[in-house]
């Protein structure tokens, strides 16, 4: 699949469950500008709606993942009111990728930096090649990644987001392993088999438990704890009314293979 | 102590000061069957009331912590007023452990799986034998582990939360302890000298400040920080008033160990 | 600068932008006296008007950083409403710590146990000596490290911050890194060297973004998702609007250094 920087600034990409959007402005670092976050808006907003895809993929040509907002195209402005509409659109996205019905996993190749790495922190699950970098660099150029910083500070340890956030710098992978930034980090010809050992094991899985656990595991976080089991136990029961947890316990017990009607 | 699954599902064994529960049904992995739970929630609403302990043990016979829920039982039913009510009750144990007055240690030998890793990470510490294995595998089945990421998301970040429910694959020992869902991990022959230090550490200690500490640390987790300044503070103060405060100043003053009225 | 225990129990330094507090009452082990948290109090109510600081240090004379409470001092009075102020005061200088408008970082050498380790917790970066130590002990006192709690289980998970509560025990600079209580540790004799590294990185980026972001940090730690979003793209869209952000974009797209009007 080869996109220029003169043709569509997201490319989806479909096998059997498995959607995946190419961020292709490799030459912009593929930076969220107004074109790709109306795409990505587009996009995601498609997904929300079809019942086929079992997990989504953001993925990017190029030496970088993503450098976060254009800043030439910003530049250009002068305009508060312009500011507010582009952060909040961001912000848009960002929360469609959190209420996605499905898993969003972030596949990070090179630089993820500002809205870039809010991008892989905003994502349910991420795979990082060995070489990808991470930063909240906006600070550099005297913006401070407020909007990233609320994604990155629901992934990693106050302490950890605020020294990114203060001084610009660079965590590599295994950092962001370790910080749990990213779930798991393969050497960089290793990524996609990485990645494609993780989306079997989504595909595997009844879509109908997927879709419903996703919903549930992102509401509960923002309750209490009587709150949350309340809300979560009602949830599992409504699950074990689905004609997949039959076939799946009565599979189980019967030591075979699940067949899923909510693929 | 020998128990066979003909018998009481939990043994509760005192030894100065620590109650240990101990679920014994190894043939079914002691699975939280409605008997198990039942038999938790009448020992736990006992040891509330019961000034004499100072710490309690959740222990397990064979070759598994706790599987979860008891799939065939659940599966006999298919009843949703049936399950919300099983849920409930489920949640209900979970939160008598938190809400116990003193720490609740997890001993975790085998596999903690689904509900039986809730348990894990509902407990206030664990300590885990190195072959000890954690995963949230209702996904396998078809049922995502909705309760059970209640507490699983409130032990570790997120991404390693999503991981574990929407793979269901299994963690190890050391991926546990890196994580935070267990304190300690021991050699499989050392897991009771490991589970003796802790407790030990623990009864050395005042057991009214030990009570007020767990009930104010609980609370103040959910609350913005000037709440929870606020209510700390107080339940410093009171802590204050305490005459084992008086005693243990003065023993540390002194140089010499203190000696608690309050056990 | 050689201050004794009979002069200023803080001592403020400032050089180019770095506000230094040091607390200079080593034989006291720099306990948080009456005295000490009137000192802090009052410093940090004036650094917080000082359009000059660029970042504070806290850091401490002696083989101690600071080992909490003056025990002798507490133990002198049996009052419960001066014990409601003593703990309302030391709260509100932890509260000043997270408000102040510019990064507080503590450098850590030694012991930093109980309100000590919550001073460590409460800044927003810490830099420590590979020697240093940290436990919440007032438990070994029958005292439970209540508000010292409050910080502590924002900085580190929940079984971490329970088993550091509840048995006391040190832990020790490592631990306190791989936990996120700490951002760097240094050899003893290169822990000025790290903290002007940070200090340094800290004073080079414009102080109106560093002044925005640590309170939208920090505010939006507290609000759900969507507001936080909200909140933060405002912030960034007045960001936007700074003189600096102009300059700072300009020289990173003509590939110079920027020159910070509001330093």
């Amino acid at each position: 699949m080869h996109t220029s920087d003169d043709e569509r600034p997201l490319v989806r990409h479909d096998d059997d469950g498995v959607a995946t959007l190419t961020m292709s402005r490799p030459r912009q670092f593929n930076a969220l500008s107004e074109e790709m976050l109306d795409a990505l808006n587009g996009e995601l907003a498609r997904l929300t709606a079809d019942e086929s895809v079992r997990c989504v993929v953001i993925a990017a040509e190029g030496r970088a993942f993503c450098a976060g907002h254009d800043l030439k195209q910003m530049h250009a402005k002068a305009d508060k009111a312009y500011y507010q509409t582009l952060f909040a659109r961001c912000g848009e996205v960002m929360q469609q990728i959190v209420a996605l019905p499905v898993p969003v996993i972030a596949r990070v190749q090179g630089l993820a930096t500002a809205a870039g790495c809010q991008l892989v922190a905003s994502c349910d699950l991420a795979v990082a090649a060995r070489s990808a970098r991470f930063a909240v660099s906006g600070i550099n150029v005297g913006l401070f990644c407020s909007t990233p910083a609320v994604a990155l500070s629901r992934n990693v340890g106050r302490k950890r987001a605020l020294e990114m956030l203060f001084t610009g710098e660079f965590i590599d992978a295994e950092q962001a392993l370790d910080w749990g930034l990213v779930n798991r980090v393969a050497d960089d010809d290793q990524l996609d088999q990485a990645l494609g050992v993780l989306t079997a094991s989504l595909c595997a899985k009844s879509g109908a438990a997927v879709r419903a656990g996703k919903a549930m595991f992102q509401r509960q976080l923002q309750m209490p704890l009587d709150e949350a089991y309340a809300f979560a136990g009602d949830a599992m029961a409504c699950n074990m009314m689905a004609e997949d947890v039959a076939e799946g316990i009565e599979a189980f017990l019967e030591k075979r293979d699940p067949n899923w009607r909510h693929r």
